[in-house]
């Protein structure tokens, strides 16, 4: 640490710097990569095709209001082009939020993204988390006398894939006139409904969306934000001060082509929720106690092998999968994306012979 | 402004949003764009074909820690791969740099880069700013006693393109144990000498650089820091924390590409600056004022016609340039980009005409 620090991260205060060895191992090593959710399918011909045009006058800035990008995706989305904020990666646009709204505090499920706890740890805001239940339900009567909180929900959450209702949502929203309800949407194409259309009807409300997942852009970074006019322009006012250039051309690029690909998009979704369902219902066979998971990913726990093993047992096969040793209440789970038929047939062949080993 | 925004942003307090109009109207408009400081050079081939065979694997996150370009960039540089940063274009890191380093306030010159008192009033940081003398020199005898705090210095200066030698620069460095000195060398390929080779010898040193301009990848978004290992930790730790996978997989590939075609980068800069110093005898030929640029912009004002009405009539005549009504000391100036020979014919002959008009 170096003594020009600011003193507010002293001894590594607010600073909990993601640990890339995992991630690094997995792209490195020749594993197949069921660990952080991507999709297993590459982005369309077109969406290649409109990089390699974008590619040829990167000398030019990038248009810092993604002009044509912004009325496609509101088009698609029906909401207003003023109504969308764009962040490099969602992971930009949590951190948009939790400077923009969450002076009065922030809460959120103890079991969902640890990026919410980094960030209101990182921003000095103070957080509360609400116990999901033993069926691992967030329960809208826990959310009421919030003070202003800013709530954050992942829908479906992570990494348990389960999902609200939207009916339960709106009750959260209902209940929180004081407070803006963030709901986080990363998986929501593969299950669940989105909440998108109720910022027409709640100026409380923010959505947010990702291309990682189901629009097969994890490598190019893009999210997106859906909330009423005025939220919507603050957190603009606060990307346009300090990073107006945010999303370079290439990825602008790689989403307008990808979002008029929208048909291999629905494609693909279809098919990985087929392929979960399957691959669900395998493991389930097997012993495994798993989630009913409305994402592109399992969360499960064997009857009898420890989670650490499994993890351990499909690592030496050359298999990442993303294992949860803690907080204790998933302890012993690993979540495991939803990738291809063939990827899936692989996972479960292993399995198979781990638990057979284990057990006999 | 909705109800939700932090007070600490009331009135728009700490927000500044880059005025995006006059850059779109620039991009869709059919200007010749002299206005930015882009290069006019496109991407090497190669880093059009890297681009390409990157989008097909888009569906996988980027490198967290740009390891390829992070080694190849090191090598280039004569440093080590962990006295490196990378940003989401320069602004990026300048933001770190505010995150990380200036509790005690900064100081900036007066006339230089807008984005330091930006940044500077959103972090809530005190600040200070040191007139530059009557040739738009910056003086390192006027950086003495300033308490720890932060020291911007873009070098060669924008908008003047004036340089500061490495000698005053180390007289900075020196006299200022207690501050970190920030050097800003977005333009420094184009002339002057870089201090990245003094991060070696002083621990508050960082030296900020970026792809925009003589690497052809403004749209790219990628910018650079480099200092200690200490410092670099610090700065990776936050970056780490916030946003992980801060640059895409196509903006890391381009980069690569780039940086092993480096004899294009320094054909192309050898051009700019051959071109740079023709027009600037021109523009001397027809009764300009202007200064000795080290960067790929020239800096001038006419001693007879208005910059506004130069601004304009070049306007009309779709080219667009960087008019500065405000602050004083350099009303009536405009910002030019070097863009290539025929370019520049074309602004000189309308520059001509113009001038003509405008004093018969």
């Amino acid at each position: 640490m170096s003594k020009f620090l600011h003193s507010k991260f002293n001894s590594g205060s607010g600073l909990d710097p993601y640990d890339t060895s995992e991630e690094l191992e997995s792209m490195n090593g020749g594993y197949v990569r069921l660990n952080t959710n991507e999709s297993p399918f590459e982005p369309s011909v077109n969406a290649i095709k409109a990089v390699r045009s974008a590619a040829g006058t990167l000398n030019f800035y990038s248009d810092p209001d993604c002009t044509k990008l912004r009325e496609k995706l509101a088009d698609l989305m029906d909401v207003k082009p003023s109504e969308i904020v764009f962040g490099n990666g969602s992971d930009e646009i949590l951190n948009f939020l939790f400077t923009a709204f969450c002076e009065h505090g922030a809460v959120f499920p103890d079991i969902t993204y640890s990026f919410y706890k980094i960030l209101a740890k990182f921003h000095g805001v103070d957080f509360s988390m609400i116990p999901i239940d033993e069926n691992f339900k967030i329960n809208p009567e826990d959310y009421k006398n919030l003070n202003g909180k800013t709530i954050f929900i992942a829908n479906p959450n992570a990494p348990t894939g389960l999902f609200l209702s939207l009916e339960d949502v709106e009750k959260i929203i209902n209940q929180n006139p004081e407070s803006l309800t963030v709901i986080d949407e990363a998986y929501v194409d593969f299950g669940g409904e989105s909440a998108k259309n109720l910022i027409h009807k709640y100026k409380n409300l923010a959505v947010v969306r990702t291309f990682s997942k189901s629009r097969s852009m994890a490598g190019a970074r893009l999210g997106w934000c859906m909330t009423c006019e005025e939220n919507a322009k603050d957190i603009n006012d606060i990307k346009n001060t300090v990073t107006p250039y945010n999303i370079n051309a290439m990825t602008q690029a790689a989403a307008l082509a990808t979002l008029e690909d929208e048909d291999i998009t629905q494609k693909n979704i279809k098919l990985i929720k087929s392929v979960r369902d399957n691959t669900k219902n395998r493991l389930r066979e097997m012993g495994f106690e798993v989630t009913d998971s409305s994402a592109n990913f399992l969360f499960a726990r064997h009857k009898t092998v420890s989670g650490e093993k499994i993890f351990e047992a499909l690592k030496r096969c050359r298999i990442m999968i993303r294992h949860f040793s803690q907080p204790e209440k998933i302890a012993d789970f690993n979540r495991i994306t939803v990738g291809t038929a063939e990827q899936m047939q692989i996972l479960l062949e292993v399995l198979k012979r781990v638990i057979k080993n284990e057990t006999r």
